[in-house]
Order: structure tokens, then sequence, then C-alpha cells
């Protein structure tokens, strides 16, 4: 069986709450609810970790070393600048999908360039929390099973 | 019934000759085989076009207003200063997913900007010839069915 | 009596349908009526040419060197980057006036430069289809009656 | 009947004079009487106001706010750096038309880019004295008349 | 025996007609002799393609692939985007020799930068119709012969 | 007693009647009343000088060395590239604060930097008309009373 | 009653000890007091919270949801990379004040810009301490009382 | 006899009084009867401008041309970005020599360039008040005598 | 007898076990018990902290005030964006010296700027876990002992 | 009899010794024996310099005023910076054309520009030693025999 | 007395029979003889040093610190790039006037910036030979006498 | 015995008579007897070369390829554009340590960048006369013994 670590970064658990335009009306709960049900019925178990802490998401990348297949990770905005999480990227060694639930290209210019997916497997971005639904479907096809 | 349009850009046409440890070595045929197969498995139906000149692939967006529910874009290298693919992308009425092979954020930097992703509804990079059937599960939840 | 070159570039042909707020709601075979007429009313006789191939621009531009003796030139997106299309209006005899129905420099920051334009003998842009008619009043003032 | 604001820069009072090369040989006074009896002859009476001053051009473009109907303005040097002007323009009720005798386009590139015709309704470069007559027909289809 | 494509990119169909203190006096057809005549002299052959469209040059390099041993390419003005080119050139088996008539380093700005030489075998700039010759020479010691 | 100069810039005369959006309805009079009696009730005295002219702006700051003590200085769009207006500020011995009405890193990329604010004593920016009595409050306790 | 967050970023817990010509020579705990006996002299009462992590200044704004109806925030050093942060505060639903001690226009060059100011209300520079007084004047205008 | 401008741009009728490190103590007053008495022990009478107005510092420029054989400019701060100064200079037939007291290329960035310069006969920078005088020497060995 | 801090920065407590060919196989572990042994035969005591949050390498910093004669820092990632940590290095009184175990000048562009150099008294780099061992020797000269 | 200097700029008297996979393995005097053969070949002769000193090599390029009918220089890593050695081919009344045995295109980015190229009659990269054979011939066909 | 370094940089040894229309038609004895004679007018005894060698020319300012009580400086093209030189003169006690014969600020934009400016107490440019002779006028008010 | 190439570059020859808040106040000959005896305690011997010239310190560098195991180079201005010297660092079989005495990441921007650092085996910046010793122990441990 594949175990997925679903890693969201910071503010991610005002989904819901937050600018509706932008990212939708379902809350972070929901959206896990969704990615779990979709990945079992795929038979994929998840573990789901949020932090607003930049540190706190390397730690949470380093300690799925132990069961991790792959992970489906949606940095927030640390995705504009934060080379330690990019590093920690490349220190594990099961897979990584960066993920996004609005098309950031279509955003702020600082929105245009990710520091992290350069080193992940690849990327999806704009399909609101499907995206994270089509990060599963992108890692199991790549993770051992 | 849905409709899709699939488009290849630029080389693509190579795809399996060219290349292979950046594209894969299935051929342009075979992937498309893929993506006939499962679009088929979801009730869409699918139509292919490839092209090298980025005037036949603006005809290509243009011809489809009649009966496209939603189109696949590989805009190949075209992808970094095409704007009036962009345009075209712009101006007709379904939704475009822009999807890529390897993972364009890991190779040249003129590789790292989509002058064309910014008016798509989202973008799927790095999953081989994968990143086109993800691209259709994407267009399906959003085009009517 | 003179003879013009009236030239639409890529997606053009779909203007009227596309965009309206941007680019008004006639069609490209209205607009071009009022060109002939505004044409034929100042003495002129026009041709129409449009495509969405930068390739076939060019040989327009090439074929107009043994009859036009102006040309009015919308190239749309190929405005930003088709140095090749500044190498061909170089290469022919006759003057080019750029147009542009939108005002472009009030648009996206693209659009702001025109690598065209250096070489025509004038630009205008921003008064919708009425910039075609003022391209030819400007052109028929310029070229030999 | 049409009443508009022929706004003319720094400079230009010395045109006929200075650079004949770029600028031709009329005077100013040649110029305004070229507009004045083009206008005339379309059913617009015209007032024209030159100075060197950048606030005295900001404060014309204010005092006409009671009669004018519309502007045509040739910013000379302003063109490039006078925000102060773009935002004169932008608080003004009737619509302006940026008018330049050369085609700055192909002169030095600090020349390539306006500040001000973003806020304008459009732009009209390299026809000579003729552009601001082209200025005025630009505007006289949008005032009310 | 060794068999060339000599590949002409935009509007060199009209060398010798356009700016002949930049590009010279022979006509198209004059140059190609020349070069016929001096590859024969070396024991190669070769075959001519023009055009003016990206796209067809694309699909000469692609058809060149069942007899080319290498090519000669002078991409005109697309040398400084066409990056479908560039990868066109890359898919190819045969070595390419990107040649200029011009010196392009001396010429304007924006013909400074190719962005297919960084994956030819080696590029000649300056020497008129010359540059051709000494492109078939360079490749002649490339390819087996 | 204490003597503040109130310095207003280029186009604040319309202020009231252009762009409401952005800098609310009430007039100049309006807000230099409100200015006038907030600076009385902490024992200041106020003087006020508007002027759409580069020139006229440094000459009220030369103007105010013998009788002020402080100035509340919005110099509108010359902020952004009035290096003439810096170094009058420079040249005059008392203390200077810079205000805006508008929260200027909100709106368009040419209104982020100041050119004039590295020489002030504080900047304060986007709360209306009571940026420039938050200005008076912050000068009244930088000032000598 | 209105109750303010008064959030303090990295280093500041060392105020009054470290650089001050910069900073002045007054603690945060003094500091903190003028605050709340400024406000409290208004009718609102202040919570303070001061972190050096990035994440944790993100869970007060999100945690001051339920209570506050306006924040001064001085975000330190983060201000001119933390996206995080920017969205924290767009994720908010009251009103923020960006403040700073020091004049940062007039300091090193990566301190000009700010992240985080676009989407507050306003922002105040330069004061001192005073800055946080001023940023609490300008909240309670701002916010519901 | 030769006549000379001696042209002084904004701010500069405060030197002595103002950042007397950088412009030194003598007055406006005093430089000037140097420049004086330097040019009239060389047989040339002077005429003395200064302005803190660019449009007039432009007239001042157009208004010597009836008289002057050449001017000795110090632009000031407008000599970083006032093009409508650089178009004055270029406008009038007699030689301009651009002087600045201080070492501009040793102070802030932005006095690194001159956009007035490269349209002049010469620059001397960094002598303080005989800066002028050396621009008046240089001045008589240029202009006809 | 002299005492140091020893400060690793994201990612480090990974060391041995990641990229070995950039960072080498022993752990932090041992790579600790290699600067503590060198240390004290140099009469030092060390004490050794390791963070994936920058707020707490800020921390560390500061808590270090009381009984730290010196430091040494391998800031990881954040060397090239944490402006807070720069801060934190001024705030505190004892020298800092940086280290990279790679060459950071020979690997990723991002990696060419430290942000938190400038404030250190020297920074060392490219030696592997010796990079520390020198930062020791150099402190040691620093520091009072 | 034509005369041509052949000029090696720094470190090319290294050749064959020092990284083989970019520049061969032919010594400097075997490449040298090559051109003057091939040279003489041709009817002419050849004299050889080579110096690691940029004024070595502009005293080079001026002492064969006296003889040489053109050079073939290869400047080396000057290539990206020696203003001094353009100026010095400027200078020399004979034509010189550059050539560089690696494909610089392909290489870091600092060798992507050449500062002397747009002062040579040609350019000739990445053909190895040839390279200089190349060049041989197009100077021949340049210079009077 | 006085004693002067004259330090002529790279190719000036050419002046006179290299580009006159830039340079003059006189040699650099011819310009040397004036200087010599000028300087002794004013009772000044002068040095003459050219050399194409940085090395050389940094190796001449360093060896003058025994006897010389001033410089005058024409580094030709090291002017842009030459760090090295510049160290020179900030490393030798005597003043430094750098002088040009052509306005290099009118020339291409490499020759816009000095390096060595900075570190010099003046800078002249743009008067032919008679730059140097203001450069000796300028430094015997400079250095004692 | 290991034997040690110590590598000055310009201006170091005047150490300690040059900016001694910079550089320190010992001389050069006392800084190599230093190193020397260092390098001498630790069983390695040293060679010194100090120059001036850019060739010469590739010269230098050539010839200790048959005597030198390791080279501590301090470049002194050449690092920052010397790409020659970088070249000559790639070509040598030995390796290479970069040296400065100032923290040249707190001078100039300019001292920023080392071109020469990317092809170095390390860099140790900022320690005085202590940075060649720091430099020495590194590269013992580097090279064969």
């Amino acid at each position: 069986m594949t175990n997925l670590l679903i890693l969201h970064g910071p503010n991610l658990n005002l989904t819901g709450k937050r600018e509706p335009d932008v990212y939708g009306r379902m809350t972070l709960d929901e959206i896990n609810a969704q990615i779990e049900s979709h990945a079992a019925s795929l038979g994929a178990s998840t573990r789901f970790v949020q932090s607003n802490h930049e540190g706190a998401l390397i730690d949470a990348l380093h300690d799925a070393m132990g069961w991790a297949d792959g992970a489906v990770f949606n940095p927030g905005a640390y995705t504009h600048y934060s080379y330690a999480l990019r590093d920690a990227v490349v220190a594990v060694p099961y897979p990584v999908v960066e993920v996004h639930m609005s098309l950031t290209a279509a955003r702020e210019p600082f929105r245009h360039v990710s520091v992290i997916a350069p080193v992940c497997v690849g990327q999806i971005t704009g399909f609101g929390y499907r995206s994270y639904l089509l990060g599963v479907d992108a890692l199991l096809a790549e993770a051992p099973q």
C-alpha cells in the first residue's frame, strides 16, 4: 500500500474563509476529506500536515522519510522564496509534486516563479481543490505501489 | 458527449525519436492512442492535431470553435514567445489546459516562462505523456458534459 | 490611382466575436467594407489580406511589391516579437503604416513595445476600426498618387 | 460646435528652426494655421497653447476643463518622464490624443516609452505636422459634436 | 558522397534586391549557384530550401533526416527568437552550421543574440555570401564522407 | 508658536473633482480647512501653497526658510522623478514629512518609489486627507515648539 | 470599545539594546507602555505580540480574527520578503497598518521595498516609537468604534 | 567680443548656505563675480541666469540665441532626467559646456548619468566653483572670438 | 576560556544522508565531534544548535548574548534571503563567521549572493566540514581569550 | 604575396594540455604548423604571436601595421571584456577576423558576448583548430593579394 | 616647483593616425609638447608615460609616489573596466584628474561609465587635446605649488 | 614536502602604506614572512609572486605547473573582471584557494562578485593577513603531502 504526505503551507488553514474568488469556498477539512477519499479509492493512504511555519514544513518533509512514498505539496507563498524548502525537497528520497489551487501564472508577478518546482517531479496549477487530486493521480503513477 | 481537441506544437511529431531522456521513447501516435483510450473511458471523444506552424496551430484553435468543449495544448517551444497563440487561446470560448511532458521549470531559463499559461485554465508539467492524461482529467471536470 | 494593401495579422479574423470590449463588435468584413469605401472616396483602391501565419504575412508584403503604393498593417500579436516581419517591412520599397485598434500602451506590458514600428513611416493606435481609416489617410499623403 | 485644445510642449516653439531633418521646415505658426483651417473645415474651433514649462502645460489642461471637448497634445520631451502631466490627463474629463511629428519609436531609446500615452485615447506618431491633423480627425470622431 | 541541406530563412528570397549595403547585390539564385559549385568541387551535393515560414523551415529540417549529412542554415531574423527552430536543430541527427552574411554583432542589439547557435556545431558571420561557402567547408570536415 | 508649511504638488488643486475613488470627495480647500483647524488645536499655525510647477514648489520650500518650523509635503507625481525637489528638501534646514492620500505602494509600479522620501524625516501614505493630519502630528513632535 | 493588535516582528525584542542610533534607546516594554497608554487615552485596548518566527506572526494575525478591530504591524526584516505574511494580511478581515521606526527609504536598498505594504491600509515610517502611536491614530479613524 | 551665458539650475541660488561640504562656502553671487572677472580677463562678457524652473531654463537657452556665443550650464538635479533641457541644448546653435561643482560620479547612483551631456561639447565635474572657470576656458577656445 | 556557538541552519540535520557529492558523508554529529575536539585543542568550549526554523536560529543568536564570545554560523539556504537573520547578526555583540561546506559560488546562481555575509567578520566556503574548523580558527584569533 | 598575423590570446599556450574536451589535444605548435601550411598552400605567409598579456596583444596588433595584410585573432577570455583590444582592432588599418575553437555561444553566459567582434570583419566559432583555417580562408578573400 | 605625471593609456600612442574624426590629427608627441609648454608657462614640470599595458599604468602611478604632485590621466578604454587602476588611484597620495579627448557620454554605451572617475578629484571630457591642458589647470589649483 | 605558490595581485605591493583601515598596517614583506613561517611550521615551503600585471599573474600560475602543489591567490581587483585569470586557474592542475584580506561582501557592489572563485576549491575573505594563513591551512588539507 502506498502512503502519501499531503502538505499544506501558510494561510491554507483559512481556505474557504479567505478570498473565496481565488481559493473557492471549501474548507481545508473538506478538501482533505476529498483527497483522502480519492486516494483511498486508488488504494493509497494519506496523512495531512498544515503549518504556517517554514521550519515546520521542512520538519514535516524530513519526518516523512520513514514512511512516505510521495508527497503532494502546496507551499503557499513560500513557493516564491523558500530556498530552504527547496533544499528539503532535494534532501528527501521520495517524489514531491507541487500543486496550487489558483493559476499562479495569472496572478501577481511575484507568484510567477517557483523556487521549489525545479526540484519536484511535476507541477500542477489552476484547478482549485482538484489540483490536489490530480497531484495524487500523478504521484501514484510515479511512486512504487 | 464531450469533444476534446488535443493540440501538439512544434517538433512533437518527432517524439520518441528525439531526446528520449527528456521526452521518453513513446511515439506521438502511441501517446495519442493512450490519450484517446483514456478519454474514451471517461466518455469523451478526441481529435488530434500536430503542426510545426504557429499559424496552423492558431487556425486549429479557431476551427475547433464549432465543436470542441475543451483543449489540451502542448505548445512546445512556442510556449515561450508566441503571443499570437496566447491571443488565440483568449479568443476561443472553450477552456484550454497547457501541458508539457518535461518539467520546464527545471530546464533552460528560456523555458521557465510561459506566455500562454496565464490565459489557460490550468497548467500541468513534468509527468511525461501522462501530463496529457491529467490534462484530460482536469478538463473533463471543467467542461460541460 | 493609388493601390493600397490592407494587411491583418493573427486572430483578426475573429474580430467582432472576440473580446468585444477590446476590439469592438464590427466583424472584419464590415471593417474592410469601411476601409474600402473610405479609400475609394479618396480615389484609392484596396486589397485585403488576413492570415494567422507569420510567413504568409511576409509573403503578402513581398507579393505586393509589384502593385502596392503603400500598406496599412495591423500585425496583431506579431507586433511584439516578429523581427522577420520587421525585416520584410524594411525589404519592401513602399511605405507601411502600423495600426492597432486598441491602445497597446494601456494594455499588458508585452504589448508596449513594437519591434516593427521603428521601420514603418508612422504608427496609429487606440481608435478602434478608425485606426485603419486614419492609416489610409496618412498613407495617401505619403504615397505617390 | 466642437472646441479643441491644441497643446504644444517644450521646444516646439522653435519648430522649423531646429533640426529640420527631424521636425520639418514649417514654423509652429504655420503648423497652427494648418490645424486651425483643417479643424474649421470640419466645423471645430481650436485654441493653441505652447509652453516650455511642465507646470504651465498642466495648468493649460486644467483650464480647458470649462470649454474643451478634446485635446491634441504633443508633450515633446516631457512625454518620457512627466508623470505629473499623465496625472493631469487622467484628471480632466475630455479625451486627449497624444501626437508626435517624428517617429519616436525610431529615435533614441529614451523616446521609445511614453508615460502619458497609456491614459490618452490614442497615439499618432511619425507623420510630421500631419500627425496633428490626424489627431484632430480622430478626436472629432471621439468627441461630442 | 556527402549530401548537404542549404536552408535559407525569411526574406532571403529578396537577397540582391533588398538593402544591398547590408546583404550585397547577388541574388539568392546566384548565391545558390556559387554554393552548389563550391560544394561540388569538394565532392558534395546540395539541396536548397528557402521559406519565410518558421514552420516550413522546421519541416525542412525534419524532412532532411532521411538524406542529409549536414546543413548550412541562415535562419534570418528567426535567429533571434525561434526556440522552435532551436528545438528542431536539437532533434535532427546531422550537424548544423549557422551562417549569416552580415556581421550580426555589429548591427542592432536584437541581432546580437542567437537562440539557435548554442545547439549548432559552429557559427560563421560577416563574410557576405562567402559565409555559406565557409559553412560548407566547415561541415565537410565535420560530416562523414 | 510653531509655523508649518503645507505644500501640495501637481494636480492636487483638482482634489475632490478628480478620481474620487482614489483621492476622496473633499476639495483641497476643505482639506486645508481640516489641516488648519487640526494644527491650530495643537497650537500651530499653517500656511498653504499649491502649485503644478516643480520650480514653484522648490521656490516655496526655499521661501519658507525664514519662517517655517517644518513642512508637510505631498509632492504628487513629482514624488517619483523630481531629484530637484529632493535637493531642495536637503537644502532647507527644517524637517519635511512626505505624505500621500493614496497608498502609493498599491498603485502603478512607477508610484512605488519616492526619490524624495529618503531625505525627509518620515513618510505617511494611504489614509486619505488624514495623512496630512498625521503628518502635522508627527512634525509637531519633531519640530521645536 | 476598540481592540487593537500590536504586532512586532523579528529582532524587535532587542529594541533599546541594539543599534540605538537607528532604533532609539527605549526598550520594547517601554514602547509598549507608551502605545498602551496612548490607545487607552483614545478608548482602545491593546494586546501585544512579538516573535522572531515568521510562522508565529502569521498565527498571531490569524488568531486575532476573533477579537481585533485592527492591527499595527512592524514586520521588521520580514517586510522585504515575506509573501506569506502578505497573504496573511490579505486573509484577515480587519485593517492593518504597517509601521517602521526607522526611515526605511533612507537605509540599505533591500529595505526600500515592502512586499506587505501594498495590502495594508497605510504605511508610516521614520518617526521612531511614535510611528506606532501614529499607526494607532490612523487605525482608530479607520476601525469601527 | 565674445558673449557667454552662465546658466545655473535648481537650488544653486542657495549655494554657500546649503551642504557646504559638497558645494563649498562661496555664495552664488561670489561665484558669479569670479566667473565674470575671469571671463573679462579673457575678453569675454557674461550674463547670468539662475532658476529653479525647468521651463525657465529652457526659455533662457532659447532667449540667448540672439546674442550668446556659448553657454556654461550647471543643470543641477535636472541633469539626471530633463530630456526637455537636452532637447533645448540640441535646438540652440551655440556650444554648451556642462559643469558641476561636485564630482557627480562619486555621489548617489542617480547622479552618475547625465541626459544632457551627450549633446554638449564637453563636460567638467568636481572642481568646485573652478569648474565654471574651466568651462569658460574651454568655451572660449571653442567659440568664435 | 572562550565559548563558541556553532549554529547550523536548515536541512543540515540531514548532512551525510543528503546529496553526499555536495556535502560529504559525515553526519552532523560526527562533524560536531570534530569541531568540538578541534576547539577544545585550542582551549575553547563549544555549544551546538541546529534548527530548520528561521525564527529559532534568530532566537539562538539572541540567547547566546549572555555567554558566547563568537559564533560559527552556517545559515544553509537562509543565507540567500533571510534579512531577519542578517539583522540578528547585527544585533548581537559578538563576532560571527559565515561558513559553507560547499563552494556556493560554483553552484546555482541563487547561491552566489549572501545577504548575511556583509555583516559578519568573515566568510569561508568550499572546504567541506573543514570550513567549520577554519571558522573556529578565524574566530579564536578574533575573539577575546 | 599576402602576410597574415596569427594572434593567440591568454592561456592558449597551454592548448592541448588544458581541458582537452573543450579545446582538443593538439598543442599550439601543432596548430600553428597546420595554419602555416594551410596558408602557404594559398600563397600567404604567416607570423605567430601568443601572449597572456592584454598589453602585449595590443602591441602586437600595432606592430603588425607595417607588414600585415590581415589578422586571425583568438582573443581568449579577453574577448569578453577587453575594450582596449577592441580599440586596437579599430585603430589598425588591416582586416581582423575573430576566431574561437570552442562554440562560445554554448558555454558559460559570460562567453556569449564578444566586445571585439563588432569591429572585426567576421567571426567564426566552434570548429576546433579548423576555426583558424576558416579564418585564413575568409581573410584571403578579404585582403589584397 | 610642481611636478606632474601625464599618463596616457592604451592605443593613445596611435593618436593622430587613428580615427582622426574622433581623436583629431595631432600626434601624441605633438600633444605632449603642447602640454609641456602649457605646464611650463604655469611653472610646472611634466613627465610623460604611455603604455598599452594595464599593469604598466599601475606601476607608473605607484612609481610617481616619490616625486609627483598630481597626475593627468587618460585611461583610454581601461576607463570602463579596470578596477585595478581604480585601486591604484586610491592607493597613491597625490590627486588625479581623469581626462578624455572625446565626449565619452556621446559615444557607445560602454563608454558612458568610468570606474575610475569616482576616485579622482575631477573629470574633463570632450575638448580634444585641450582636455589635457584643462586638466593641468585644474590640478595646479589643487596641488601644492 | 609540499610546495605552495603565494600569489598577490595588483596594488598589494603597497599593502601597509595604502588604506590601512581596509588592509591593515603590515607590509607585504611582513605578511609574507608570517605566511612563510606558518607554512614552514606545517612542513610546507612557499614561493611568493606579486605583480600588477594580469598577464604576469597568468604566467606565474602557468609557471608553477612544474613544482606547485597548490596556490593561495589574492587576485586583488582582478577578482571582479579577469576571466583570463579564471581560465588560467582552470588550466592548471593544482588546487587554488582565493583569499581576500577585506570582507569583499561588505564593500562596494563591484567587489561582491568574484569571477575567479567558481573555479577555485574554496574562498576565504575578511580576516586581514590571517586570510592567507587560513588559506594555507585549507590547502595543506587539500594537497598531497
